[in-house]
């Protein structure tokens, strides 16, 4: 195994990270911490939810946080959209590309968004006919795809069956989310393995959460299947509803951290994204949740002993 | 790759967990808890470490502990020993082996033990003598070798170099310990492989720590260069002396539930080890660091939603 080949980060603290935060973040500190991310070297940032202020009412000021931010040309600023609504709302905020989301499991489909995951397919036409119209670049993905906190397994049918109605949407790049952190390293490689078989003209990409501490170990193994795109966030941001307190969203400064010490370039800026996580950390100490943000990186050397401390043993 | 080979799990929270908690460990709880990781069905457990009392006051009674503790003839029982009267002390309190411990760099041995490896190793022939006329399995341990606080990269002739003293000392038992979590699944590939290449009569095993988020695909990387021995602590005590509130172990139970998941065995009872977790939580809540204690196992299963909330997206 050689480990030549870069990696794209996606950041989403900006929509998966602010989105888990109950204290409201004012519209001016989204656009400072969103700036930050900008200047970072990320290629793609997931900037907002174009979701019913009642659905989430932390992201409400979606349409102002666009009109405040400062662009750049080199990142495509991604946002969630779940109706027609959202992405009508997206579209005048002028974003560079819609993600559709949905549930593997019926069961997840019911309590996140109230409807079956078949459901959730049909109202998606609407939406594709709308973008196309508005020339609107669409991504699709797939949450609790490697395993439901309500049903457990998540058949590899399933996710066979969303991306072909994904592909007859014509939509061909789809994240897949581990939701809930019940992915390994063997589910990942078995599933990411078929789905690539069965869709070789896919891009997909990783949405790791590492509820269970795995998600460094998930993302090696999507890498070593080919997987080259992965989401991150910022400071650790973005918790887990069925486990609280229990860690979330994998760090960006954690992920790109470890990829850079295998040699895996993600043309990112470590150092940016600590700074980053560092504001995060200052304005909202009890969301973060990262290694790094503890312990530094493995470059942040030690000063050399000078006295040599008797220990004694 | 097939991920059909069983795993050795040791258990080291008494040694390496105990030894990092400030607050006094009275000795009846220090032999109720192993009691309880006696019970979960590790094969070896390191249960203590015979250093001097002023070295480390936490472990001053390890041997009450040992007098006390309900052996079982399925569980080893390994001791660290740092020096002659340390190895008289285990082989007196009836450990079944003793480990040797030293430092991959002259800094960290420097700043630990008050001497050079080539010192260390000088002070090993006593102990190995004494060692094999009381015929006392020994095996040995490498600090830091997987990267060095104070020096960074440890050249892989530092390791080869020490293995080959281990060798001409009749240890063939080897333990690479990834002291202050700066491995990455890279170097554990490519140190492992060569290790292995040049001392294919060597077990070798892998004791890691989380500190910046990669132990457990480290873990992973090791198993796939052929390692099956790994160390690991219950509730995940054990810290990291160079950056306070940093993850140290990886725990027990986050090891154990992972390649569980993978559908690699570990012969020890996840559900045992977790309600000992617990125990040592309940105990000591600020020393515990486990992702299990949060989230639960994948198999723990949410109830599925009856009423299907309206969430309005």
């Amino acid at each position: 195994m050689d480990y030549k080949r870069d990696v794209i980060i996606t950041e989403v603290c900006p929509r998966d990270g602010f989105q888990s935060v109950k204290e409201w973040i004012p519209t001016g500190t989204k656009v400072e911490i969103i700036n930050r991310l900008i200047d970072c070297g990320y290629r793609q940032i997931e900037v907002t939810s174009f979701v019913h202020p009642k659905a989430i009412p932390q992201l409400q000021d979606a349409d102002e946080v666009l009109k405040r931010i400062k662009r750049s040309k080199n990142v495509k600023l991604r946002a969630l959209v779940p109706n027609v609504r959202g992405l009508e709302r997206a579209i005048a905020a002028g974003v560079d590309k819609v993600k559709l989301m949905l549930s593997a499991s019926d069961s997840h489909s019911l309590s996140n968004a109230n409807c079956t995951t078949e459901q959730a397919l049909e109202r998606f036409t609407p939406l594709i006919e709308l973008a196309k119209e508005k020339k609107m670049d669409v991504s699709g993905s797939i949450s609790v795809a490697f395993g439901c906190p309500f049903e457990g397994e998540v058949p590899i049918e399933r996710l066979t069956m969303i991306c072909e109605r994904y592909e007859s949407f014509g939509v061909t790049e789809v994240s897949l989310a581990d939701t809930t952190g019940m992915a390994n390293p063997a589910k990942i490689k078995n599933t990411v393995r078929r789905l690539k078989e069965s869709f070789p003209d896919f891009t997909f990409s990783l949405h790791l959460h590492n509820t269970r501490g795995m998600a460094f170990a998930n993302a090696v193994a999507g890498y070593e299947e080919g997987i080259i795109h992965f989401d991150s966030s910022a400071g650790g941001l973005g918790g887990c509803p069925y486990a609280p307190g229990a860690s979330g969203n994998i760090a960006s400064e954690d992920l790109i951290h470890g990829f850079e010490e295998m040699g895996i370039r993600t043309n990112v800026s470590i150092d940016k994204v600590l700074d980053a996580a560092k504001y995060i950390q200052q304005l909202l100490p009890h969301a973060v949740d990262s290694f790094l943000l503890k312990a530094g990186k493995c470059s942040d050397l030690s000063a050399k002993p000078k006295g040599q401390k008797k220990v004694g043993v």
